[in-house]
């Protein structure tokens, strides 16, 4: 085949392709023969890794992407008559098609946010009706980090969601499809922004942060995890070659990959969004903080095509003109100048 | 990490690892930037060598596995209040957990045959209450191809079926899993033995045959697949990075790779079969006809476990005794005939 | 049995009895044999009595309650990958403990309004993600007439409602719980604020306008029925007893009963919200406009659990105090006066 | 409405009407208000009466229909990754559209029986794949007392399979849809053949013996209960005025009417069958054990229209020309006769 790849672009950080040490990893699982479904020694490697960071009362289960990972992590939490509390910009409740809801059967009650985080004031209207039969019961509380608007949750945010939600007889799921990206802002470990601060249940993810597929669910409540196997398959999530999907978390949790990937694609964000407020043009506006590897920002609305062709990403909201710029493991410098080189032709010099 | 693959075995054709043509696909696609989802020229590409096979009237997804292949397949021509008959053998019925019922809201009508394959005469019991409603209306007819018992479905036999079911009103679906392994045993082309001879929707199986994670589902009947991206995404089955999906199967319909694989594969079935039937032991007796990778034999209960402990395999029926072998792309001809040596030394030495 | 029932109350129209001339049509129904599932003669005469309202090219079908008509008429309407946009006030979002989304798959997409009713304004912000797999598509607007706070949507409203509806290629459903109150409210014939206006599937209410059991679907999108009698059964709502069903909804479909019903209570709540406006106290204030049979107002907390014990009803709003009181089919002037006299008794006298 | 209902027929006992005791319950309680779902003083009552006969150790919930009766009882007893194992005639699998199913996502297991009764080896062939996540878990053994063939489980029969239940971690679930035709022919007690022999949870049927619309979900096992009131919103079987409901079967429970309706049914079944067996055709042949109220005879495939139009019945199978007669608590003896005189007289004088 003879294919000329998209040129990097900012669309997302799953546009881009596997890392090296990834697809090595791959590479090297490949011989012989081995159990099918995970009861072999890469899966069992992986999960070690997975506890070498999180501790070892976790189980830990791979499947094959986020919208895998977030419904499993939530049916494994609910009942069909329970609520699921989340942000209005949630990838859960926006992006999955409502995978959540033909799943689980659970009801999604969203929640409007100025920047894409839950809080206990914003969760609140919908701590109603408990123990009440008409009222779908409000379950689990799910959160993103960082979030979908590339903000991030402070630890003793995320610490007062769960006291609160735990306190109510509740869960707390967080969507950790960008969790790397998250604890190299807070210059955190892993363990620190989920298990230690009282999430429950945690999709982890891989493929934004150069893996090639999968996803993993961390119970740290692991009463959750009871018969999750079930769930599993039935969800249509069971990898049957599970050593190729094993051996890249493994990869990706040793020698610090995970933290080595996301703080260079923050960084190329901070780069980019640094570059872009220098720019001399009014009519570009960076709109939200920038703590992630995500860049938002307002540009002239006739200039999106333009910018579109140079490097490929996706508008935010046709509305106000405001769209996101991802940056990714593989985003380089000259990526990020050259992309701002030609901001400034086509805005300022009005090329 | 450091692991001790196990030694290749007949446990099963998911046990073996990714055909280095696959792999090297993987990697070539491995640069730059592309659109996630699908919309980029790898799956393009794919597509198109499914239409070279099949022809330019087909649809054709991509999905993670076999259990999401059958299952959105069956989805795509179902209603809620359907049910769909298959074998009683079929791996739809006993090997998915209830995945099918659980996502379509379908009955499955399980049918018992002698050789795993159905037949008109098997299915016509199922063929009433049409118009009732107080019945799961009958819609789909399922077959796998090669069957789970390793035989092999001839066209004529596929396209009376399809004849059957199509003057019902209902539906043709097959699970291909092994679908290369029956072409080869008829020595057919693909389209032969599927579209030709009448089947409506089709998972096109490439784990069993040296992809490390994929499975096709191909719509000969376009109008089943109206929407089915809906459905696919809504079944958690759309992959991100699709390229790493797609030039799996790139790979397998280039170069007459998926031939290869199933005749090597069938090959060492045969060879396998043959070297057994020659033991002098009464106790070991071939029970089904071997047309397929997999021979199913019956063994004296008391030597499994050493069996077992030389070459993995799974046992079939534990009351008859009865074990399954399967083999794989990969399997040597030394493989088989240690195996058969092993055999020789614990049941006629009587080590 | 000895039991003392509840005074009338202003609980809900659900705490009234059975109208004298459905409980006579049931025992009318009661004799001999007639077919089970409504292949009988006295769902015929039902079916022709709605056919007389709103002409003959509908289709309609009786299911038990609201919550089944409700969920069985959207899932008629939807695929599960649907979304259905609704008033965040509606019951079919707050009251049926995520039925809908469990049966239909369907995500639920609420939007806060005023007054109860959905505007073309309020159901754009949802308009967007057409097309694109990762959404649920939106697909229903659902409205309710009269709404869950006792207002009451213009012929206007609707067919504005429709229209743009329709333009996106959505369907319009109703929950007619109280329609024959709105009908009352804008004398106006139920054809005309129904189908004449663009509705395409509507539940007709029974239950809360006197009769015992029952609810009906009526759908005016004829292709919407297609195969509904499977859903209906699948669903747990088809009757066996049909005829007892049917002949309530004969009964209040004859002489106008539907219409004197809530024509009656209608003017309750009209003269409960007139003597209550009267009352010099500035602490009891009614807050929505009186268009159906419900008030909604707010009184001194303090003050609830002594009315409560006088005459039953529900809080609306525990943080501001408001609660609501809806008339019946039975509601007495003397009830009215009565209560309106233990409110002065206890506001002003004091005691 | 001017209706000429049908003749009393043997077509089931759900063609019947309302017994007298049953409708003039319902009119006794239609005075004033009460709350609605249930919280009234007739649904205590009623729960009392069934407290009476099985233990105040229950919980006893009312649903709409037999269907509601039997997939929520189910619902709660299972994962969507268990199997209900029950006869290939159980109603549950044969008459329910799929319902449970698509409910409860779990698979149906269907045994093949001589009798329409599920024995312990019948069940064996189902029991294996426990713990293996690839097949659905086997939890509830499901019978029907009376069988759909008209047969009755002995208390003995019961006891077995519930010990071989339980021993392996299961539940026993009976659809009870004519419990009291199984108890009469027993000449036992209601308790007798349910709880004391182990059953978890069970269908009680009342429409079948003379009630009008309702059935009760009795747990025996209460923890199966437990949140049960939310799976009844959410599956749609929840009345709102309950108490019409309530009362049928505090009827039914009072004054032994359950027996004498189902007593009488018994009688006439008995009745006619022996007057069948009377006659001198060897064309027409009783089928089955006459145990409850139903009798399977096989008749002259040329004369079943014409005994149609007289008395309306069902054919059970119509390969084998065998036809199902169902009595019911209105039957007659005129009923019998008159039907057995027309059948003389088209058969032996050949008119």
């Amino acid at each position: 085949m003879k294919t000329t790849p998209y040129r990097r672009g900012f669309a997302s950080d799953n546009n881009s392709g596997i890392h090296p040490d990834v697809l090595e990893a791959i590479c090297n699982a490949n011989s012989g023969h081995t159990l099918a479904y995970g009861d072999d020694p890469y899966t069992e490697s992986a999960v070690n890794k997975f506890k070498a960071h999180f501790g070892k009362d976790i189980e830990v289960y791979f499947v094959y992407n986020g919208t895998g990972a977030n419904v499993l992590g939530l049916n494994a939490a609910t009942e069909p008559y329970h609520a699921v509390i989340c942000a209005d910009t949630a990838h859960l409740h926006v992006d999955e098609c409502g995978a959540p809801e033909r799943f689980t059967g659970c009801k999604l009650l969203a929640v409007s946010t100025p920047d894409g985080k839950l809080s206990v004031d914003g969760i609140k209207p919908h701590m109603h009706g408990f123990d009440v039969e008409h009222h779908a019961q409000p379950k689990v509380v799910s959160i993103t980090q960082a979030t979908e608007l590339g903000t991030v949750y402070r630890p003793e945010e995320i610490a007062e969601l769960s006291k609160f939600v735990h306190e109510n007889g509740m869960l707390l799921h967080m969507d950790g499809a960008r969790l790397a990206n998250a604890a190299v802002f807070l210059d955190s470990e892993l363990c620190a922004i989920t298990k230690d601060v009282g999430v429950d249940v945690l999709s982890f993810g891989g493929t934004k942060n150069g893996i090639m597929v999968g996803e993993a669910i961390v119970f740290f409540n692991r009463k959750l995890a009871r018969n999750f196997k079930y769930l599993r398959k039935q969800g249509m999530q069971l990898a049957s070659k599970m050593r190729f999907v094993s051996v890249q978390f493994d990869a990706l949790l040793s020698n610090g990959l995970w933290r080595k990937n996301a703080a260079h694609s923050n960084r190329m964000a901070k780069l980019l969004s640094r570059e872009v407020e220098k720019l001399p043009d009014l009519r570009i506006q960076i709109t939200r903080p920038v703590e992630a590897n995500g860049i938002f920002v307002k540009v002239p609305q006739d200039k999106i095509s333009v910018m579109q062709s140079e490097r490929f990403f996706y508008v935010w909201n046709e509305e106000t003109s405001e769209v996101r710029w991802m940056t990714s493991f593989d985003t380089t410098e000259e990526d990020v100048f050259s992309f701002v080189d030609f901001l400034k032709k086509i805005l300022i010099d009005g090329s």
